[in-house]
């Protein structure tokens, strides 16, 4: 029999309600597996732990904490915007990531992030073999964007989809109680800077004609003024009042953002901002309504408070999975969720190579989109909403949401050399 | 035996994620009262609805649908921002509603609303009586603000305390999580034009001294930029993140706004918005950080779906109350909350005058801000926290809060003349 060795798991990119769900996924998983997996080391702040031999010794927290972190939001170990490059522009990057794993005795990667994690696992996989220290290399699919291909639905969407919905109701509800008298148009900026998968979630709320979001913005749909505010117009004359919901991604047909703050991201993307208050001056200025705006920014993928209970469960389940995956032998491939059937709904978990999802993006079909761009159709509607289904609420304390302390103790270092990122 | 009357209810203002459950307080209370309200006809619009005559007749809606109101945010028979003038600028007004009283034989008046609502049930009072129709006229507190005086809180601010505290946490998890590599800043933008109350409750979640937020910035303390950037710096330094919940109603000295839109309500209010772009922009011109924000705008004060169940309660409870105070003869009153005990907490309704109440506005005290104007002292902990406790979850339908149908029956119009609004 092979002997235990010791995995490496990190967070990478944004985090979402439920990546800590994924954690303890991993982690109770390989507890369960002690032949093969001794001990699951986090890396503090994602892949930076790894290449600065920083890392976190899960093997001493206890079993409730591992088990409360299903009700964490943010990432508990820290998460890193930070792409390695390809192999020939820095090898020495990956190098010392193998070296580090060596020391330590890793045989197994777990990456738990977005496109640009699996390319990164991927590449590990197969420099780790040239190097002569093969590592099992897996991603975990999360990301609140949806945009990962394959896999039917990311883990982190299903709560922002949840928390976009609600919010959208509960503010429609607010406004059409005062439109008579008060605002008479209101904005929800969204995430989505390609995808728009997140704004479509607010079109679960829209049961009839006369509902809320009377407007969804997505930015797979070129942003026409003229369309727009006549549209906005046209709500206002039927309902009295008018709620839209706006990607951040919303851009115009020569592929300008309306709102772009001329800042980038560390992966060179730009950094959006802002669209809601560009809308809101175009309403005011062109059709003199008074507005309102909120931009749920971070709320919404850290509102772990109101998660989907499947999200929290898949979110789960794909760390579970990754983890027996890979004391299976599979190695270089990325647990994926499968909707085995829409009406009722039921999912499995199957897998799929790193190399058919890294660096690609899933933006939302044609067909999920109404012939006029501004709604979802009804198979988008059957498409989401069983992902929002359940709530799972966290335990409280004294009116908040408990907090887990983690010890969050460093795994001693073996190696000499500084590494610099 | 005094024949029994009908009574009129409406909403005043900015509604509430609780508002409604004051309405089921109103009309639940009413209905077990039959010997001395008949019926309780609720203003479409609010005030607008006696004025033009357009009431609903809320004996139409069933037992469940009324209990029921207790989980809808906004407001589910309308509410209006529209302030009666003076009885002397406008008498024409005042005799309007005493005569639509008359037709319909209101005996009672209640207005569920803020310091302006209180002005005016006091002038119905008062003018009913001197038109030969005295009408019982009582206030019924509504705020998410807080600023009512005498009462301990007002009901519609222990939900969105809640909100912002909740969300305060969890979006400092997330920032915490990515700050090594990512946005180090984060901004949320909270109501509060006046009064600080609302960015006060932020102040829950800061436990310790490295905990968020690390700044809260109220409209009560003079906004002082070197101070503030220096502090910015200082929090970046010792934590490498700084959580920011700013008052929409933030000023300078000299009593401008930091974001002053320039629009203006109904109520002759600066209409504010945008303080934490301003914010923003000042961080990163002058210590150049990557920053994030949210504006929670309506959001806040809509979200049922984590309200207070305290204040969920308390809304019911001063309907209650309302009802049982002018079938008793009470008039020109408003119920209280009264805090007889802080550790354990324990309340109890009280009663007030509407004079001492109208037009007034309850700051946030200078002992319950910390001496360096950027957080809250232990009194003022002391006050807030029982007002978030307990989570008071509604009903959901498909991963989203079930939605309660009216009716909204309108009751028969008596009159002929048409007035206009």
């Amino acid at each position: 029999m092979k002997k235990a060795m010791n995995a490496f798991y990190a967070q990478s990119g944004g985090v979402t309600a439920v990546i800590n769900a994924t954690a303890c996924g991993v982690i109770e998983t390989s507890r369960k597996n002690k032949q093969a997996i001794s001990n699951v080391y986090a890396g503090r702040n994602g892949i930076i732990g790894a290449l600065t031999e920083d890392m976190i010794d899960t093997n001493r927290e206890t079993k409730n904490t591992i088990h409360n972190l299903q009700y964490m939001p943010g990432g508990v170990f820290g998460s890193a915007r930070y792409k390695l490059k390809g192999i020939k522009e820095n090898k020495v990057e990956y190098e010392r990531l193998i070296e580090v794993f060596k020391a330590h005795n890793i045989g197994y990667f777990f990456y738990n992030g977005g496109n640009d994690s699996m390319d990164t696992a991927n590449k590990i996989s197969i420099m780790s073999k040239d190097m002569g220290f093969p590592i099992v290399s897996l991603g975990i699919p999360k990301t609140v964007d949806n945009d990962l291909p394959i896999t039917d639905n990311c883990p982190g969407f299903g709560s922002v989809a949840k928390y976009i919905a609600i919010s959208t109701q509960e503010a429609a509800l607010d406004v059409a109680s005062m439109s008579k008298t008060s605002t008479k148009v209101f904005i929800l900026e969204v995430m989505g800077r390609h995808a728009g998968w997140i704004a479509s979630a607010a079109g679960l709320v829209k049961k009839e004609k006369a509902d809320a979001p009377h407007i969804i913005l997505f930015p797979e749909i070129s942003f026409d003024k003229k369309r727009f505010l006549s549209k906005v117009k046209e709500s206002i004359k039927k309902y009295d009042y008018c709620v839209i919901v706006a990607s951040e991604g919303t851009r115009y047909k020569n592929g300008s953002f309306l709102s772009d703050t001329g800042n980038k991201d560390a992966f060179g993307h730009a950094q959006l901002g802002g669209v809601a208050p560009i809308l809101a001056q175009m309403i005011s200025k062109n059709l003199n309504l008074k507005y309102h705006y909120a931009i749920a920014d971070y709320l919404q993928r850290s509102a772990r408070h109101i998660a989907s209970q499947l999200d929290v469960k898949q979110a789960y389940a794909v760390g579970q999975a990754a983890v027996e995956m890979a004391i299976k032998g599979n190695n270089a491939v990325m647990p994926v969720i499968k909707r085995t059937s829409n009406k009722p709904y039921r999912w499995k978990i199957d897998k799929t190579d790193l190399s058919k999802v890294a660096n690609k993006e899933k933006m939302l079909p044609k067909r999920y989109i109404s012939k006029d761009g501004y709604a979802i159709t009804k198979s988008c509607r059957d498409y989401l909403e069983p992902l929002i289904r359940g709530e799972s609420y966290p335990p409280y304390e004294k009116g908040l949401p408990k907090k887990i302390k983690l010890k969050n103790i460093s795994v001693r270092k073996l190696l000499n050399k500084k590494f610099m990122v």
